[in-house]
């Protein structure tokens, strides 16, 4: 999978669109830059990749991607520090794990040379729109699904891989609130909980909407057993810190592997923080949330970076997480995203120059 | 929900694509008919429905179908009879039932006159599209689609609705192996098993293929905990027959709500046949294929009717069916068929004209 990109075809934008972007209220995900990368699976074979004016695609009503769900995507940031110096975070990490994702959903595996080589040229051609503001950055999103026809509930024969930059604000503003589930559940045993695939996300909106109602941002998923496990958020890995121990549950086929998540583990080693990782049940947090050992929960993942928890909602009661002046989260966040500005050395040999 | 379609605006093909097609030779769900059904939701509601020439759909790269899988659809078929009259089969189920797809995947729900007038407009319009060979029909699959923008990991809000139609031959050709699956799984407790959407069928092509390679046709699906409880077969429910029992699992939010399952259901019951819905393991089937007393086991679903099965794998084994001279399989399908192709009284009040 070293295939090198033969040379990518570009087609610049006659006129850039980025003056009439307001860089100092980013959504989201919700603003697009001049250029996209597209590229092509057909006759057995990925072909040359295009950068061209970002565009609307035309598929046919019976591409597969409508029916039968056969997408996989990631997220990345790019990060401009004071000399506007464009850098990515493990996207070595992102291209792994998109083809372990491609694997679970029959999708065919993208090459490293295509995916590396076109996001360097791409974020290259669009550097200007990397948002320089603080909690700002320039959100990556690599996909690919299924465009080739017929109502045969079976593997596509043509696929498209693109990647689109959305400039962007902050994920979740302020601190999170979440429900611990026990009705609902987000992946399976021998399911496909541990690749990005879009039916894990569309599942858990139904839910997440009955929380919302109640007053709550996000929803953590247990085990579809027994409830009793606590696996992850959804949109992001969660850490649990009792006393001064900090834990995670393992990765699984229902989890997915996330990089913040496994960013904060080195982190923590280095940092001599004790880490376990392990099940942890709804009772055992409870539990410390009552005699008052429950320090922090946060949430980790590259949209969210690293984004505290205030309080869970499990089974009528609240149970509010304490104010900490020198919390792990914040810790973590700094370390973190200090690296990604490259505003630290890089210890880890986690940041990469665009 | 009884809102009436506001009249459907029309926009008729120029020149039929109908002596194209060779309709002795026609694969499952790979030629289109001349026209289809659009209908978009925004604003908060759905908006007129038109039937248009089948034509390509223009999104944009950012609409939420791509990353977030929300999607959702229906498979029904229109018959024709030797008078050349067309008929549907329990189609307010298929409305119904999107509905319930509709309301897990947070999309919003299709009114029924747009479903049902729609439909009926557009076969009408493609009337001849609908074969008469034997065994072929008009596959028709209406679907929902989040065509709404953003990297935003939360439900789209917009939607296209289609109807698209597609004269078919057999799903299957001839008897089907199939595996029972101990490793992978389909849906979890608490998920979207029961709802018709796209993530469903993508995650069951890798098991799927991993099955075609070691000689079988299609996966039975077992419960993802303890993988003793036989659910479904991913595009059709299983019946099967010990003695002169006939067995199915209870439908709950792992397995989907089959029409041609419930229909079989009531025609076993009018024919005398002992049904029993409830959990049947792995073990007891076995059991039963050792002893003589398994008879028939066979899938139903729209798309393969009722489809007999000829062997099951489990555990390295494979243990054949015997081929009987009147199995129930080749009653339910000549009764169901007779009803749908106007052969027969419809005791039911299952057929609906077109």
């Amino acid at each position: 999978m070293e295939t090198t990109a033969t040379a990518i075809k570009i087609e610049k934008i006659k006129t850039s669109k980025i003056s009439q972007v307001d860089f100092d209220n980013l959504a989201f995900g919700s603003v697009f830059t001049d250029h996209m990368l597209v590229c092509d699976y057909k006759n057995g074979a990925w072909q040359t990749p295009e950068i061209m004016p970002y565009q609307a695609i035309s598929l046919e009503p019976s591409a597969k991607i409508f029916h039968y769900g056969q997408s996989i995507f990631e997220g990345m940031k790019a990060y401009k520090d004071d000399h506007g110096d464009a850098f990515l975070f493990r996207p070595s990490d992102n291209h792994r794990r998109l083809n372990i994702s491609a694997n679970r959903m029959c999708i065919p595996e993208i090459p490293k040379a295509y995916f590396m080589d076109g996001l360097k040229e791409l974020i290259n051609l669009d550097k200007d729109w990397i948002p320089q503001k603080d909690g700002s950055s320039l959100y990556i999103r690599p996909f690919i699904f299924a465009s080739g026809k017929g109502f045969h509930a079976s593997p596509a024969d043509e696929y498209k891989f693109l990647i689109c930059l959305a400039p962007s604000g902050a994920y979740f503003s302020g601190k999170v609130k979440v429900l611990i589930e026990e009705t609902y559940s987000r992946s399976a045993n021998g399911g496909v909980g541990f690749a990005k695939t879009g039916g894990n996300y569309a599942g858990q909106f139904f839910p997440t909407q009955l929380a919302v109602k109640e007053g709550y941002n996000q929803v953590i998923w247990t085990d579809d057993n027994t409830h009793e496990n606590i696996e992850e958020a959804g949109a992001m890995n969660i850490f649990i810190r009792i006393n001064d121990t900090l834990i995670t549950a393992p990765t699984s086929d229902r989890i997915l592997d996330g990089i913040t998540r496994k960013s904060i583990l080195e982190i923590a080693q280095a940092e001599g923080i004790r880490t376990e990782v392990r099940k942890i049940t709804v009772p055992e947090v409870v539990e410390a949330a009552k005699n008052g050992s429950l320090k922090e929960m946060f949430g980790a993942g590259t949209a969210a970076v690293v984004s505290p928890i205030a309080a869970f909602g499990y089974r009528g009661t609240d149970y509010d997480l304490p104010e900490l002046t020198d919390s792990y989260a914040s810790r973590f966040k700094k370390i973190i995203t200090d690296i990604q500005y490259n505003r630290s050395e890089d210890p880890f040999g986690w940041r990469q120059k665009v």
